[in-house]
């Protein structure tokens, strides 16, 4: 099944939901006309399709290869690569000053979901790139900026985030790497940090890893990291990557999916010879990391949307062309499409509105990335309170999607060649990384739904209430406004207990009334517009009232949870 | 993480919701007594534990492999098989007129879990043999009974369905294969079938295949199929393994996981000398067929409970182990194991539940085959009810628990070292085969709702309504009640539409049911009791409302599935 961009979709919910004319209307983004985002859009489509997608599938089955010189990326990669590079297509949301094109970091989502519908494992290379820019441009002195960021900007060079350490998951403040200061204004590095996403490939002339370390006599925790800038190979005189600077690629992980993204080992200073840069001040590497992480944290519910859109169209195609079984209740028995049969059509129908209602959650965040950029201080809350939701419930819908998807293929999509198993496996992953979904529930309820007071959630809540015309979404905004209101005040354990219900629910809350809108402006009688407006029926008949089946538990205190002692668990 | 039978647990559920102490009490089932339960559950938790876990690994990463001289399995496999033909462990519910013990099926079904505990792929083996000698038992001449079961019911020989042919999926009707008669009461059969699971292997002399067949100028779809024994040698004169009968291995499918079983393309007859018997009348195909499946499907259900039980361990084991982070708010901020984080502590509990209920759910159905062959006629429309519940909803169990044991995990669980992804890509089958979980909803609601006027489902909802105390049990055993009646006369097209949803309600309700009662027979204050009571009031407080947030999807017409046509789901 080749796989087609969403090119209508994609304007749809650039124009409703995320309303770029209004941000096109501003100087800071008046380069995002409606041509442009029409050429840009379709552009990236027809490359991603001709040059990605066909990728996709050696990616997985041969993938990145570890070898004593480093990573070696699958035949075909380092060739597509370029082209991205050349397409300039790594350039979208750059800023302008380092040659970047400057649009709308909204529309920069709309070319990595293409990128990555294409290729998920591939696009994840040009979203770690994004990452470092954004640390760079923000906590990166004239210098460095000077330096790195016309490199990157292209993705000439790409870019890494190093926080994991065997013993620092989740718990980022336990990490051990050291930074220790040469006395010249720069730092000797040493230590190993794992799952390293393209920390080596054979793709670019050089690499900017961005590292997390502790310096001397740092504080315990999160607040004695810092921020440096590690480059595979040390730039010369003239900017130029020269000497190797001992940054060894020690092993990648056998993983589940996702094979085409080499996840490394990756050893800082073996032979004491790893020189960093400090981003930022000493200690302050918290803050630069969550510069990163946080759009970073949208673009891997992106990767959700990607894979449901693409496991969306395989089922698709399958359901149009299998033959199997008359309908039921038929005379002539004839056997038919087993989309016109109505269990099959209701697991289609779900996918397409899951991955619709994906796909909403994460524009509408990346829109406030653009309002909160112009200034808006709303949007900036906003952009707070809803990323937990888009990392975390865009990445289980994608998980989810790619899982129907399968089961539409019925036994063909447990053989591999079918490509609905190589969707499934890739999405386990995103539920994971970039901070657990777990850690996403914990932030929304322990710092998201406290911001200025509660103001931020009760303006999210004032809004969909506003708008909320299906009944099942007029119940869930009341049933989320009062175990908001009840979390924002309850003890830490019990908080923690909700966390993971609560944000399914605020999330299809945000998603009901984002597709309510959508169905809204789509008024023609296009195929288009029907589709649309079927599937956000099916997302409010159906998906809404399921997610007040989570009332119960987003209520729940912690006490059933310590009912019995944690060894009993193996009882 | 290695692999304990949960042998505490089995003889629990075996007693207070199987009752086996009363079928024990039949002449029938006399030799069930305590200890010899006991025995077997402890033997078979030793043997599973000692010689089959220790294969899981090999048998999923180097997996089963296609040669020109037939399958060969992984290294350890044939010797771990004979020491199971050797032990005893397939004649367990076997007949004892062919060599087995005679003892109860849900004694079986529970040994099969523990073997399926520790080698899901493995266990599919001996799982079809049981198939095989239900078909000979039921519809075998006394000739063909006493030429191969007592084989069968050893081992020895083993088993296998062929059903699926490229055209003819959830469809069997559509299949092609042909059997011709010879004139000596023999029949020529030619054909291929595909997703033959252990269709060959290496482990045993002789595989006896079942196959469905059309013979000529039979009439079309279902009610042409007849069944027909067709074994890989020929029996010679003194009813030893003699000439090769042409069934040929073609190749072995390349699926995503469950490496361990050969899911096979057998041809049949390619060089014309495929010769097959018939089992039972010509045309009844079908009838034989079901005979295999019904229980075949609760024995898939109950592949659903071995890998829920496997991912738990795991996950616990991990959870007890790993350290990270500080409980929130506390005041040393000592880092403490995840176990105690509380919503690792929820993924937790719901996986003991959900695990729990699975069992539950199977071990349940698995009673009332028992009941029904003593003769019990309610037990046996309460099993015809109660099987697509099992089928479906233990394996889509299966699945959830095997994906939040991932997630439990954090990042090692997305690599392959840890045995937390195995499981997560053995799950994926389960929902697939032996009839889609779709085919169950559509047998639940098109002929099981129906069965005796609806009272065999009235009898279930009463049950559920005497006992049921929880306050959401109370309210979706009502809910269940209404969404059924309302379908048992609804049109094909409505029931189908709302079919998976309300499976899901009455699946839960069951469970909700038979878990509270568990937790009702809990009463000591051992770690046992505690934890059960713990799981039981989870379930009760926070799946079961769940299910409730299903009542619009199962109360929902097909008309929004069909408001758009079929080719606009490509737009």
């Amino acid at each position: 099944m080749a796989f087609a961009a969403p090119v209508a979709e994609q304007r749809f919910v650039l124009d409703q939901v995320v309303g770029l004319p209004e941000l096109a209307a501003t100087e800071m983004f008046a380069a995002a006309s409606e041509d442009v985002v029409d050429a840009v859009l379709e552009g990236a489509g027809q490359f991603a399709e001709g040059e990605w997608a066909p990728l996709a599938k050696v990616g997985d089955t041969i993938g990145a290869q570890w070898t004593v010189d480093g990573v070696v990326m699958p035949a075909g990669y380092p060739e597509a690569y370029r082209a991205y590079v050349e397409g300039g297509w790594g350039t979208i949301g750059a800023p302008e000053a380092w040659g970047g094109q400057g649009l709308p970091f909204a529309l920069q989502t709309a070319v990595l979901e293409t990128l990555g519908g294409a290729n998920t494992g591939f696009a994840l290379c040009p979203t770690l790139t994004v990452g470092a820019i954004e640390a760079l441009q923000h906590h990166g002195s004239p210098e460095q900026q000077a330096l790195y960021l016309p490199h990157l900007a292209t993705g000439e060079w790409t870019g890494t985030m190093n926080l994991t350490e065997p013993q620092a998951g989740s718990d980022v403040g336990a990490l051990r790497t050291m930074a220790t200061p040469r006395g010249d204004g720069r730092w000797s590095i040493k230590g190993t940090k794992i799952y390293i996403s393209f920390g080596d490939h054979d793709m670019a002339p050089n690499i900017v890893h961005l590292v997390l370390a502790r310096t001397p006599d740092a504080p315990p925790g999160t607040r004695g990291i810092s921020l440096f800038l590690v480059p595979k190979y040390r730039l010369d005189a003239d900017g130029k990557p020269g000497t190797f600077n001992d940054v060894r690629v020690v092993s990648i992980e056998h993983k589940m999916g996702l094979h085409a993204s080499p996840t490394c080992v990756l050893s800082f200073g073996d032979h004491d010879d790893c020189l960093g840069e400090l981003i930022g001040p000493e200690h302050g590497g918290l803050r630069a990391m969550f510069t990163m992480m946080n759009n970073a944290r949208l673009n891997v519910g992106l990767q959700g949307v990607q894979i449901a859109e693409g496991a969306t169209q395989g089922a698709v195609a399958y359901a149009l062309d299998r033959v199997q079984s008359a309908r039921a209740g038929s005379p002539d028995k004839a056997p038919i499409r087993i989309v016109d049969h109505p269990d099959v059509r209701r697991m289609l129908l779900r996918m397409k509105a899951q991955t619709q209602a994906a796909r909403a959650l994460v524009y509408y965040a990346a829109g406030q990335v653009d309002r909160a950029t112009l200034g808006d201080a709303a949007a900036k809350g906003r952009l707070e309170l809803v990323t937990p939701l888009a990392k975390a419930h865009a990445t289980d819908l994608g998980n989810e999607v790619a899982s129907i998807g399968i089961q539409v293929h019925g036994g063909m999509g447990y053989i591999e060649e079918t490509g609905a198993a190589r969707f499934f496996r890739d999405a386990r992953i995103t539920p994971i990384y970039e901070g657990t979904n777990g850690i996403q529930a914990a932030d929304l309820v322990g710092r998201k739904l406290g911001l200025e007071n509660g103001a931020v959630f009760a303006a999210l809540i004032a809004d969909i209430r506003a708008d909320a015309k299906a009944a099942g979404l007029v119940e869930l905004v009341e049933a989320c406004d009062a175990a908001g209101r009840r979390l924002a005040t309850a003890d830490a354990d019990d908080k923690l207990a909700a966390s993971y219900p609560f944000l399914t629910m605020l999330s299809v809350a945000t998603c009901g009334w984002l597709m309510e809108r959508e169905a809204a402006a789509a008024t023609g009688d296009d195929d288009f517009a029907t589709m649309k407006r079927a599937s956000a029926r099916f997302y409010l008949e159906q998906i809404v009232p399921e997610a007040l089946g989570l009332v119960a538990a987003a209520n729940a205190s912690a006490e059933a949870l310590y009912a019995v002692p944690a060894e009993m668990f193996a009882a």
